[in-house]
C-alpha cells in the first residue's frame, strides 16, 4: 500500500491525501490553504485555478499526474464541510473522472461553493448518511465507512477505507465531545470494532497534540456564552456576536439566549448565509424559524439601519471573528455600514484568532477600531473543536493501527504528534511517519 | 482621608492597607506573599516573624510605627481566607491594640494558622456573617459592611468602610459568579445601593485587567471536570485530583463526580486538612461524610499502601497542584510514597500555574517526573477566581466612586487597570491613583 | 512650571510636550504616529490634517486652545529627525506664531517633508549647531541648550529648557554610543554639569526601561554587517540590505563593504532618497560618491533591468525593511519590479521589526514571499538606538533632577521607567510622574 | 552503515552515536545530559554510574550489549570538551576495550573529571592535533580526521570517519567563526575537499535551525563586553563578570579589560578553576601570568575578605551564570561569602540563560537577591557558539552529503533542521533520517 502526501502536511490547510492500493488510487479530502488567499484578496478580488496554484493555496496534486496516477482515482471522500477539506473542490475535482463522496451536509455546502465560483463541475456527488458504508465504484473491492464524529461543523466523518491490503482509517478534524449540543456524540463502537478488527494505518491529525489536556465539549462554550449574554449589563446596548459561520450548534447557543433576551435575531454576511443555507436544506437547523438571514447588500444595509435606531431589540450575529477585511463586522468597525456603534455596546468573539500573522494583524486592527468607540469586547468565549493530547492517546488506544502518520500541520506539529507516538510504543521512520507535501509512505 | 498603602502593591501578595479618617486607622487586610517562603522552606524549614521580614514576605508595617499611627488602629479586617490576605495576621495582629474582623470561615482558617505556628495570639477576634455591618470598636464613628462576593473560597466579603469623611470599597478579590456551586452569588444590591450612596474611594483588584472577558462562572470549572472524570479512559487507573486546598466549591464538584465513579475518596495533605476543617467547623462542607480526610504522615502512608493494592477503588484528591517540594503529589512522584504509579493512572491538576519561576520550575519538574512513569496528565481543568476587565468595568460603573486605587499586583498590573480607568473616565495622578509599596494616598 | 502631556504618553509616538513658566510656553517635538497611517494608506493614499487627527496619528494639540495657551507658543524645539518627532510639524506648526528650532540635519529633513506634502508652511525655521544655545524669542528669559547625543539618526540633541524657574531637560530619544561610526559622542560634561547646577525636570523615553543592559554601541552593528556580508557565500548572488533610511552611520558601514566586494552600489526607494539627501544637502553625507541613489521610479526600473543581468555586480540598498507594502523590498518580493530573485539571493535585515501588530504582518508576507523564491535572509543585523535600563540608571543619576516625567510609550512602558526611578529614590506621584496624553503636571 | 543514535536525539545533552560499518563499531561522544543532575544534586550530592542511568543523565549505551555490539568498540572520538560531550567517559569508558580518542585539551579537561569523580579508569587516551588524522586500532581499515572548528570552548573539532563504506562526517557542535579571538579559523579547505570526495552521512547539531541568521562572531562578544566593562560608571564599584568557566577566548576578553581598569584579577570557583588549569596544562592558556586562580574554599574566603575591603582594586571572574545553586555567585548573593554586595555593584552576566526550567527559575531568584541589594545587573553580553540556519545552509551546500541526521536536538529541534533539509533538496525518511534515541538507521 502507498500513501501520497498530497497537501496539508508541510501547512495547516489545503489537506489531500491520496491511497494507493492494487490499482486503485483513493482520494482523502481536497481543501484550501486560507491565509494566502486572504493575502491576496485584499489586494485582488476572487482568484482562479492558476492563481490559486500560483500562491500554493491549493494541493499540487499534478504530483499524480508524473506517476501516472491520476486517470486511476475514481473516489475523492471529504470528512467534512470546512474549506480546508472540501474548498479546493470545485477547482480540482474536474481533473478526476471521480465521484466525490461525502455526507448530505457536506455536499450542500460543496454545492453552494460551486454556484458561488461559477464553475463547470460534472464530477457525480454521492451522498453518504453518518454511520454508514458505501462500495466505492470502479475499484477491484474498496468499501468505505463513513464514522459519525464530533468536531465543530455538522455531520463529520471519520473515514475508513477497507482495502485488499487493509484498512486506512482517515481522521481529520475531530474532537471526542459527549455533551455535543447538536448532532450524535461519536461513534466509539465502530472506531473499537476498527481497532479490534484490526488497522494498517491511520491518518490523524496533529494540531493540538502538544496540549496536555481532554478538549472541553461544545457544552462548555453554551455555560460560557450563556453568562456573558445574559449576566452582563447589556439592557440598552447593541450586542452583536461573531463565530465561525459553519459551527451550527454554537449557533443554535447563540440563538437560545438570543431568544431569552427577547431580542430579534439578524444573521448577516456571506458565509453565515451559505452555511445555514446548507443546514436548512439538509434539515438540519433547528433554529431556521427563529432568524432573519440577510446576505445581499442592500438587505444588510436596510437591517442595519433599523438597528441603528432600536439598538435594544436586536441580537446581530455576523461575520468577521477573524477581522476579515470586508466582513461584516469589519465594515461596521470602518463605519462602513448605517450602524454606528455606541460606547458600551458589546462585541462578543465566540472564537479564538487562528494564529496565522495575518489574522492576527487583522483582529487587532478590528480590535483597535471598536476600542475606540468605546465599545466592550469579550474575546475567546469559545472552546475548540480538535482533539488534545489526551483525546489523541484515547484515540490512539482504541485504534491501535499498524501505522500512524501525523497530518494537518507543519513539520513542528506532526513531530509532536510523532513524539505522542513514541511514548505509545511507535517507531519514527518505522511505524510512525513524519512526513511533507508531496511525499510517498510505503507499507 | 488618608490611604497608605503598605502591601501589595509592588508586588503579587502580602496584601495591606490603611485609612486613616480623622483620629481612627483601619486596616484592611495581612497577607503573606508566598513566593520567597516557597523558595527558602526547600533549605530551611518554618520561618519566624524576623526571617518573614528579612525575606519581605509580610506587609512591612513598621512605617505605621514611624507615622506614630500604630496605637490609633483598633481593627484589622480580613476579606478572604487565602493566605496573601489573612496568612500574616498571626505574625503581626499582636503589635497592634486591635480586633480582627472577618466572616466565621476566614476567622476559623485564622485560627488553624494560628495553632500551627505556635504564636501567643491575644486579639479578639470578631465573627462577621456575610451581608452584615458592624460598628467598630474605638472610632469615633466609623463601620464596617462585610458584603457577600464570589471568588475561590467560602464567605469572602467586599468589605465597604464608612467614615465621617466618605465610605472606602475594598474588593480584594473576588469575581462575579452567578452560578457559584457553593454558596450565594454576589449581593449586587448592596454594592449599587453604594454606588448610589456614594463612595469617595475604592480599592480594587488589578490582577486580570489585561484580560477581555467576564471571568468564566465556577459552573464551567464544574463541567470541565465531569468531562475529564467521567468520559477519559480510566476504569483500571488510579485517579489523582489536586486543586487549591481552600476551594471547597471546587473539591465539592470533584467529590460529586467522585461518587459517580463509585469511588472512595481520600483527601491527602496538611493544607487540604486545615482549610476543610475549617468549614467542617462552620458547618460548610457539604461532602464531610464523603471523604477521608488524612493528615498526619501515618495516615497518609497506610492509605497509600491500601491504593497501591487497588487504586481504581479510590479518588485520591491531594495537594501539589503546583509541584510544591513537599507536598503529597510531589512525594509520590519522587517514589517517596507507597503508591507507586502506573502508566495510564491519571493526573487531574483543576488548577492553573500561578505565573511565578519557582512555581513554574517546580511544576514542570513534577510533570517530567510523572511523564518519566507514563502517567496522563490533564492540566487547567481549572476557571479564574478573579474578575476579568469587562467584569471590573461592570463593578466600577456600579460603584462609581470618587477615586480609584488599583491594588493587587506590581507596578505593570496596576498600570493595566489604571488604563480601563482612563477609558471610564479617571485622571491618571487625579482621581485613579496609581502608587507602590509604602505610599500615602491624600483625598 | 507647568507640564503639559500632549503626545506619546499613551502610545510609542506622536511626541509632544509642552511647558509653560510663566507666560511662556515651548513645545518640544511634533511627530507622527505612523500604525494608523501604515494600516490606512494601504486603502487611501495621502492624507491630510483632518484625516490625520481623524485617526489620531498627529497630537491632539488643540488642548492648547481650550486652555488659550495656543497664542503664548513662541517656540517649537525638535531634538531630530525621526518621523514620531518632527512629522507633524508641516501639519500643525502653522497653527503657532512660533519659530521651529533644530540641528542643520533636522531641519534638511523637515524641508523635504514640507515639499513632500505640498502644504503652505511660513513658519520660521532657525538651525542650531549641536552643542550650542539660543535665546527664545519673544520670552521673558528662556534660552535652550542643543547637547549632542547618540541615537539612531544624526545630530540628535538632548534639550535644556533654562526658565525662571528651573530647568527642563527633554530626552526623547537616545543612547549612550561611545563608538559611535559617524558624529560626536554623547556630550556628558554637559549633561553633568546640568546635573550640578540642577533640574527641575527630566522628560525622558521609557522604551527600553524594561531590558537590563547597557545598549549596544553601533560598532558592534557594524561587527555584524561585516560578517555577514563579507563571510557568507555570494559570490554569485544579489545582495540586498535594507535598513531604516534616516540612519546614515548603518548606511556608511553597508557602503563600506559593499565597497569591499567590490560592488555598485544603488540606494532606492523615495524615503532613503529623502535622508540621504538631506545628509549630503548639509555635508554630513561621507558616501556621497561611493552610491547611485534612485528615487523616480523610471530610475528604479531601469537599474532593476541591469541588475537582474549582472546580480552579482550591484549590492542593493533599499526600502522595506518593516514590509511596508510599496516599498521596494516589498514590491522586489511580489514581482513588480524587473528584478527576478533566485534562489541564495541574499536578503539582509539591517533592523529589526518595530513591534506593532501591522509591522509583524507585513514582515511575515514579506519573507514568505522571499523564502517561496528561495532566497536567503539575514534578520536582525542591528543593535537599538535606545537606552537600556543602565544607560537609563547612570543619565539619571548623572542628572539628579526632582522630577522624573517618563515618556515615549504606553501606560507599561512608562510603568517600567517607573519602577526604575522608585529603586533611585523618586516617589510615584510625588517625584515621578505617571501620565497620559492631554494630562498637566504642575510642579 | 548502521547508525545507531543513542543519546542527544530525545533532548539537548548526552550526546552518543555509534556507527556499524563492516564488523567495526566507533561511537563518537559520551556526554551527559544536566538538566536532571542540576535537580538532583540541590537535594543529594555527587551521583555514581547507577544513579545516573536511573535519572537518564547518561547514554543509554546498554543497547549495543543487547545488540551484541559492544565487544566491536574499538575507539570512542570525543568532538570537543563540553560536559554533553565528554562527562559521561568517566562513567562509561570502562564498558568498552577501547581508546578515547580526542585533542590535547580535551583530554586534559577529562583527565580533570576523572579526578574529581575519582572513578578507575583503564582505557587509553589517544592525543590528536586538530587538523591531523588517525587510523583507528583494531579496525579493518577505518581512520578518522579531526577538522578544526570554532565553537565556544578550545580545539574543537569537525570529525570524519572514513569507512570501507563512506565518510560520516560528525559535526556536534560549531559555529563558523572567521574572527575567534583565540585559536584558529574553521578549517574550510578540509570541509569542501570532502564534500568534493564525497560524504555518505552527516550528523549535524539542530539547535539553532529556527534562527534565521548567521551566529556572530566572538569578536562581538569582546565588543559587548568592552562597551560594558569600560564605559558604564563603576570607578567605586566591584565588578563581577560570570561566563561558561571553558570559554577561554572569552575569559581572555574578560582578563584584557580587567587589565585596563588596573584591576587585579580573580578567578573564582571549581569549573574555572577545572578548565583554565586544562588550558594552562596544555599551553592554550594567554592570560595565565594575569589571573589568581582560587578553586579552594578556604582561599575563595580569604580573596573575598581582600575584596570587601578593597572592592574597586579587584575584577572578579566566577561561577554561577546560570544561578547554579552552590555556584560562587549564588553564595555571594546569598549571604554565604564574605563579600557584601553594595548598590551600584556590578553584575555582569556573559552569557545566555539556557532555557531549561530548572536554569530560568535558578537565575531568577539570583537576580531577585543581587537586585534587592541595589546590584547593577548587566543581561546578554554574549554570542552564541552555535550556527544559525543560514550557517548550516552553507555547511550542507559544502558538505554535500548524501544523508544527513539531525542532531543535539528534541524532536522540535531535528524537525526545524528537517525543515531546512527539505529547502536544499533532501527527502524526509529517504535522505534526512528524523530519529530519536535509540534507534537504528541503515543507509
Amino acid at each position: 500500500m502507498k500513501i501520497f502526501t498530497i497537501g496539508g502536511y508541510s501547512e495547516i490547510g489545503k489537506n489531500m491525501t491520496a491511497v494507493q492500493s492494487a490499482d486503485d488510487v483513493t482520494l482523502f479530502d481536497c481543501g484550501l490553504h486560507l491565509p494566502p488567499i486572504v493575502e491576496l484578496e485584499e489586494r485582488n478580488g476572487f482568484l482562479n485555478e492558476n492563481q490559486l496554484r500560483r500562491i500554493q493555496a491549493v494541493p499540487d496534486d499534478l504530483i499524480l499526474d508524473s506517476l501516472d496516477l491520476r486517470r486511476k482515482v475514481s473516489s475523492i471522500l471529504i470528512g467534512h464541510a470546512h474549506l480546508d477539506h472540501v474548498g479546493a473542490v470545485p477547482y480540482l475535482a474536474g481533473r478526476y473522472n471521480a465521484e466525490v463522496v461525502g455526507t448530505p451536509f457536506t455536499l450542500a455546502v460543496l454545492k453552494t461553493l460551486i454556484e458561488d465560483e461559477n464553475v463547470k463541475f460534472n464530477n457525480k456527488l454521492k451522498e453518504i448518511q453518518p454511520n454508514s458504508s458505501y462500495t466505492l465504484k470502479n475499484t477491484t473491492s474498496s468499501n468505505v465507512e463513513f464514522i459519525n464524529i464530533t468536531h465543530s461543523t455538522l455531520q463529520c466523518s471519520l473515514m475508513a477505507l477497507h482495502t485488499r491490503e487493509g484498512v486506512v482509517l482517515y481522521a481529520n478534524d475531530f474532537k471526542f465531545d459527549n455533551s455535543p449540543q447538536l448532532g450524535k456524540k461519536p461513534n466509539y463502537e465502530a472506531i473499537k470494532r476498527l481497532g479490534k478488527e484490526g488497522v494498517k494505518a491511520l491518518i490523524v491529525e496533529s494540531l493540538y497534540a502538544t496540549e496536555e489536556r481532554k478538549t472541553p465539549s461544545e457544552k462548555i462554550a453554551r455555560g460560557l456564552l450563556e453568562d456573558v449574554m445574559l449576566t452582563t449589563e447589556n439592557t440598552n446596548s447593541a450586542i452583536i456576536v461573531t463565530t465561525f459561520s459553519s459551527h451550527i450548534a454554537r449557533l443554535k447557543s447563540i440563538v437560545d439566549f438570543g431568544k431569552k433576551l427577547n431580542r430579534k435575531i439578524v444573521f448577516l454576511g456571506r458565509s453565515l448565509s451559505k452555511y445555514v443555507s446548507a443546514a436548512i436544506n439538509t434539515n438540519l437547523c433547528p433554529f431556521k424559524k427563529d432568524i432573519y438571514l440577510a446576505s445581499y447588500r442592500h438587505q444588510v444595509e436596510s437591517i442595519f439601519k433599523k438597528i441603528n435606531k432600536d439598538r435594544d431589540s436586536y441580537l446581530v450575529v455576523c461575520t468577521g471573528h477573524q477581522g476579515e477585511p470586508g466582513s461584516i463586522l469589519d465594515r461596521i468597525a470602518r463605519n462602513e455600514t448605517p450602524l454606528q456603534l455606541n460606547p458600551k455596546d458589546h462585541v462578543i468573539f465566540s472564537s479564538k484568532t487562528i494564529p496565522s500573522e495575518i489574522n492576527i494583524a487583522n483582529k487587532k486592527q478590528l480590535e483597535k477600531r471598536l476600542k475606540s468607540k468605546g465599545v466592550r469586547i469579550f474575546n475567546d468565549v469559545h472552546v475548540s473543536g480538535h482533539a488534545g493530547r489526551e483525546d489523541l492517546r484515547d484515540f490512539i488506544e482504541m485504534v491501535n493501527p499498524e501505522h500512524i502518520i501525523p497530518a494537518h500541520g507543519d513539520l513542528q506539529k506532526l513531530s509532536a504528534l510523532a513524539e505522542l507516538c513514541t511514548e505509545l510504543g511507535y517507531k519514527i521512520g518505522k511505524t510512525c511517519h513524519i512526513s511533507q507535501d508531496l511525499q510517498k509512505i510505503a507499507i
